[in-house]
């Protein structure tokens, strides 16, 4: 069976998240649902990243296989039509060897998280970036964030519902951007790692977020990540601002796309 | 009665139209029916961009008249809290003096149209950008649109149901970048008059794509501006990347905000 390489797009606000429920709508059901339009029978696909419920991606990375050898753009186009009117769409499309694994042969994944600083409630940018009243500095939030960088236990970091074997893993990258922009302040935080744990992203920018405030100093997140304790971390934020924007692997199955 | 000017953001999907209508939401209704929930009592308000349906504001500009004298920040953050939940904010408010109008005191007005070139359906941008499949040439449409820099009658590229009594207005400048973003190669068309007839940045950007895509040539549109006729206009675009961002005043009423 030939398989394919999808690189994918979504709005995750009508999902419960990227793993297909029973009884509610996900990314990888319709995703399913469509390739079953294509190719009538059960279809499971595997991904990067399982996105938690609301957090958006932009590039995706799923791995399909399918009975009939198709043309990648064919096969693309063919799925974004069945794929109306979910807010979802395949970017890219290549055939990758069949041990190929979307998930497991990943080496990087890469997150943006948006913060919008404004007083006014959202409009144009509902459920897409995480609003915050008041102003923050965002040298400190850095300074905080470099406290993470490296190999470390993570536990104070990660839902306590975290399936992962180990807390252990290594944050290559916290990079805080500040752009003023027509809505307000945007704080970009990018991060990159081989993996995540669950809601590890959240739980490092809800701490940023109170070191940004001043209600934490950088060096208390030096503190809460040597505690190697759940209780010790900042609030999770909310997933609104949350996206994947990128996984890497060790040749790029779409070619530079 | 004091009177206010506020900063009005929007998303217009939701709604016909700025314009207050009888049976269909308006932004005009919600904004007016906020300001009862304060001051219980019919209330007008005027703007100075009556936008149409789906088109949306960064930075509409309108006047209410109030009997008691409200605080211009506390004001702001009561009609925010009584717009809820629709997609309206007040990102500004200032008293203004009895004779300021929003519409009639207004020297400038600021649009931006959103076009986004790519092949795969829009999931995070639905309704805030025009997505076109093929690549546009951006410097032929930007020699297309200096054609139509300066005092002109645009009776060609405004929509028939136009009430403004002359078709002649000042077109002060088309500025037309390209920027490569996660979503694809956007184009951001920057338009700047006095005023604008109705229909008529929709007019300009739909002749415009079709010169990007090699159908018109720059001079077409001279061509079609000349004809002085509305069947000499290309397709008029979509409103979903519309955006009313800014209006100008003799003196700005919100202060440099």
């Amino acid at each position: 069976m030939p398989r394919y390489a999808l690189m994918v797009e979504y709005d995750g606000r009508p999902f419960a998240g990227w793993q297909r429920q029973a009884d509610q709508p996900s990314v990888q059901g319709v995703i399913e649902d469509a390739l079953a339009r294509l190719e009538p029978r059960g279809h499971t696909i595997a991904a990067a990243g399982r996105t938690d419920s609301g957090v958006h991606a932009r590039g995706q990375v799923a791995h399909c296989d399918l009975d009939k050898a198709w043309e990648p753009f064919r096969l693309s186009e063919a799925l974004n039509h069945h794929l109306k009117p979910n807010p979802v769409a395949i970017r890219a499309c290549a055939r990758v060897a069949d041990d190929w694994h979307a998930r497991f042969s990943a080496i990087e994944r890469r997150y943006l998280f948006r913060l919008l600083i404004r007083r006014a409630p959202l409009t144009l940018e509902v459920g897409q970036v995480w609003r915050v009243g008041h102003d923050l500095d965002v040298s400190a939030m850095q300074e905080g964030a470099n406290h993470l960088i490296g190999k470390h236990d993570f536990t104070t970091f990660r839902s306590v519902q975290c399936q992962a074997q180990s807390p252990v893993k290594t944050l290559d990258e916290v990079r805080i951007e500040a752009l003023d922009n027509q809505a307000g302040r945007e704080i970009r935080f990018q991060l990159r790692a081989r993996s995540f744990l669950h809601n590890q992203v959240r739980s490092i920018v809800g701490t940023l977020e109170r070191v940004g405030a001043g209600a934490w100093s950088p060096m208390d997140v030096r503190t809460a990540l040597q505690a190697r304790d759940r209780a010790a971390c900042g609030p999770v934020c909310p997933p609104d601002g949350l996206y994947l924007v990128g996984v890497g692997y060790p040749s790029d199955p779409f070619g530079g796309l």
